[in-house]
């Protein structure tokens, strides 16, 4: 999609590691956009995008390593050759529709999304016809989409998930951060905290639901009630959207872990726009006046029982 | 799907005379029944359709073409490997749907039979990779079904259509027509004399499509009438489901015919059980109890203006 960060360049590095010939396809996918979703807001960043790739590709070449060929970037009347995009529901053209994994979580807030992602993924997988294709852990739900729509339709490449990159504090990259100024990045770090505070509970041994969410929601709780406590000029507002205890393969709830299987615990939460800003201020893209939805996840690995 | 008739093995000759290695699949796909159609009583004739087969290829053998291969002949869980097959609307899987192509025509009194032939097509084309894929123009709508997910999903096969087969009389041979006895065997040719009228007035020269159908209809409504007329031990009672001119590349109903583009003739019609049956009668397989749908199609094609 563009807007490429960290995260994106180690997908490429791990391509070119694994890979002799290494494509990179950048497309902003109209139909997982929903109808009154940000897609003309969505950063445009063909430059540095470029600049980015040549910086990574000449390291390459001195590498010994893959390096890229090409970078795919199709207009979207060669994405979509026949109807327009449509990005309304049930909408008309041709699409791929994976249920109900795809309606559940990151899909529940945004009924097309999967299904764009999925249609999209399905073309761009024919005409590269990769051995190996790259996605980040970041997108923990996109990844598992995409590897049953290897499964299901039989398709010939091999799904690579690569850990997420993040920032020193551990706040995963996105081309969304740059929209969270000075309070709201130090604030958004909640997320991931949560999260760790339930893994922990996870690697001490506790695999019954509640038990192990408890903990991600008492850090969230605290953390609410401390921004509450705050002036305005001081605070960055949030709500949760989901705290997620799921199983691997499906995503679907689930009340108690299997060791056998592990499980994915996720979650996103909504960095309100700030309520009043002070002198001085450093402010994010926009003057943190958008809501920016962060989202993250854990893979709780299978142990011993 | 099995069953096989001339019209089939007319597809493998075709492919044979075309490339070296043929791969036939036979699987009859349960998500393209509706919940309450007649996947259990689809006709099994494995042995019957392999030594079909086998007759073929040593023919083959001698002609200098290509061979048949392999037949692919998979269970439902290599076809559906993570959820199982689901008939229902909207349904729980991975599914392919072309709107609004697939809800048209046949597609209108079948719902999930167009997602069901995408879906599986998707698969067998994914795990063939075949350079050419064979599709009889008997099921026009198909035709143009797999064209389109071809074409949106930038698959790197070319659908090859090859002309229907059809008895001495003209009708179009199917696996149904067992079920036909000799009376609404000889009736049923209606729905070709309808399409073959209409057919006459575009090759002389009507384009509007009242002008074209109404010989259709003319044919239809004097052959239902003339059954009306006959003792109910004579005749064959049928219904018409639809009489179609529509646009080549949609399947859409069009009111003229662009000259530049051509259209197809198709239509459905519904032979009744019989209502009563005479001695020493010639019955079809169930003895013409069960109604049995017809269809056919004539692709009118472009002329010069």
């Amino acid at each position: 999609m563009g807007a490429l960060h960290e995260g994106h360049m180690s997908l490429v590095k791990a391509a070119a590691a694994e890979n002799s010939n290494v494509f990179v396809t950048i497309y902003v996918n109209p139909t997982q956009f929903g109808v009154n979703e940000d897609l003309d807001s969505y950063p445009k960043t063909w430059e540095s995008d470029m600049e980015k790739l040549h910086t990574l590709n000449a390291e390459l070449k001195n590498s010994g390593q893959g390096q890229i060929d090409a970078v795919f970037a199709p207009t979207t009347k060669t994405m979509y050759p026949v109807l327009p995009p449509d990005s309304s529901i049930p909408g008309q053209g041709s699409f791929v529709t994976i249920t109900p994994l795809g309606n559940l979580l990151e899909g529940k807030s945004r009924p097309v999304f999967f299904r764009g992602v999925a249609t999209v993924c399905m073309k761009l997988f024919n005409i590269v016809q990769a051995d190996r294709v790259y996605f980040g852990q970041k997108d923990v739900q996109q990844t598992v989409v995409i590897k049953r729509l290897v499964k299901d339709f039989h398709l010939n490449t091999e799904v690579r998930v690569l850990p997420t990159e993040r920032e020193a504090d551990g706040l995963a990259m996105s081309s969304r951060n740059v929209y969270l100024g000075e309070r709201r990045r130090t604030t958004g770090i909640v997320l991931r905290k949560a999260l760790r505070a339930a893994e922990a509970a996870y690697l001490k041994g506790k695999r019954v639901r509640d038990e192990i969410l408890a903990h991600a929601w008492d850090e969230v709780n605290m953390r609410q009630l401390e921004q509450e406590e705050m002036q305005d000029t001081e605070r960055a507002m949030f709500e949760v959207d989901y705290i997620s205890l799921a199983d691997p393969d499906t995503m679907e709830e689930i009340d108690t872990v299997d060791s056998t299987k592990g499980a994915i615990l996720s979650g996103a939460v909504k960095m309100l726009s700030l309520e009043r800003t002070k002198d001085g201020e450093r402010l994010g893209l926009g003057d943190d006046k958008v809501p920016v939805r962060l989202i993250d996840n854990i893979a709780l690995a299978p142990k011993e029982p």
